[in-house]
């Protein structure tokens, strides 16, 4: 397997966490994304949609970090923890999977106005980070994990940018159910940090 | 069953085909989205992200269309030909779904610019829209359908906000394998039109 990585991504992280916890091993193709190689003609010849990260695993290729944590669950997870494969639960995860590509992105935009200078509006991007780390620390009240009591790709896909919220000017202190999921996960067999997701 | 939905909301539409594609009775419980009962107490008690379509079945209940495009069709297609169940073909057509729920979301918002006057910036939602729909044709260009060959709710979560661009002043004429698209998928077992996506 091959994944299009950067190390500073959470979208990348995300699979590499997820391939880690597996205990999977993965050729890592460093990607130049401060230098928007992922806007590269080379690079659109793979995803046209310019993003990171793309997986392949022999002929298939795929991109969409959520589509690949979905695809490595499936084929690889022979526990079937991280993606039960009943109806209920694969739709319960993937509402997680939507918001950690959706919603949770406002703090990845946040982050990049912060450390890469994006002209994006901070105000509106850490005002929707706010929004969704508020639910997230509500439904996680009384819950130790997103869904099904147990760790499941919807934590890895929710994980990355919310851990790094900090870095985006978002302070988690309002949110100790949100904190506490945090340090659950960076407890989990097979976690690695990243630079701003340090190890517990 | 039943679904909370809006007429005319592409995102309950998106629920509302893969239903009756699937033979599937459920009962439809309106939302009064002009006049945001969606953001009402009563309503994010049930989904806190104040969304529409809510979907519950039995005790289940779920957010987000792509989660119930995938609940449903794990649930209640005995065909298997809306998300095979199979890595690769799950992973193909996950894609697909972050992009239905992603991307597509643009040509949503130019819509909502456009039929409600919501205060959101038209041109930055176009031109993410013409992003999505080139993409779109030049994948289209060599198959009938998004992935595998046939139709699968990847289809589906990318059809509706497709088909109404119209409304958000988005022309498709520079998209004409688009266009092929939208026709075949009306032309599906199933197909009901709305408000804005007429039958063939």
């Amino acid at each position: 397997m091959k994944l299009y990585d950067f190390e500073l991504s959470g979208s990348c992280y995300k699979i590499r966490l997820l391939l880690n916890m597996l205990d999977l091993k993965c050729e890592l193709k460093s990607v130049d994304f401060v230098n928007k190689e992922h806007k590269s003609d080379a690079y659109l010849a793979l995803n046209p949609f310019g993003e990171i990260p793309i997986l392949e695993d022999g002929d298939l290729r795929l991109r969409d970090a959520q589509a690949i944590l979905i695809y490595l669950a499936k084929k690889y997870d022979a526990s079937g923890q991280w993606f039960p494969d009943d109806a209920a639960s694969m739709g319960r995860i993937a509402q997680w999977l939507s918001t950690g590509g959706g919603e949770i992105m406002n703090a990845a935009g946040a982050r990049l106005v912060k450390i890469l200078d994006y002209p994006l509006d901070l105000d509106k991007l850490q005002a929707g980070a706010h929004r969704v780390f508020k639910i997230m620390n509500a439904h996680l009240a009384d819950r130790p994990w997103l869904e099904l009591g147990h760790p499941t790709i919807a934590d890895i896909a929710c994980f990355p940018y919310t851990a790094m919220a900090g870095e985006g000017g978002i302070d988690l202190t309002p949110y100790p159910h949100v904190l506490a999921w945090i340090e659950r996960v960076k407890r989990l067999p097979g976690f690695i940090p990243m630079p701003g997701v340090p190890a517990p």
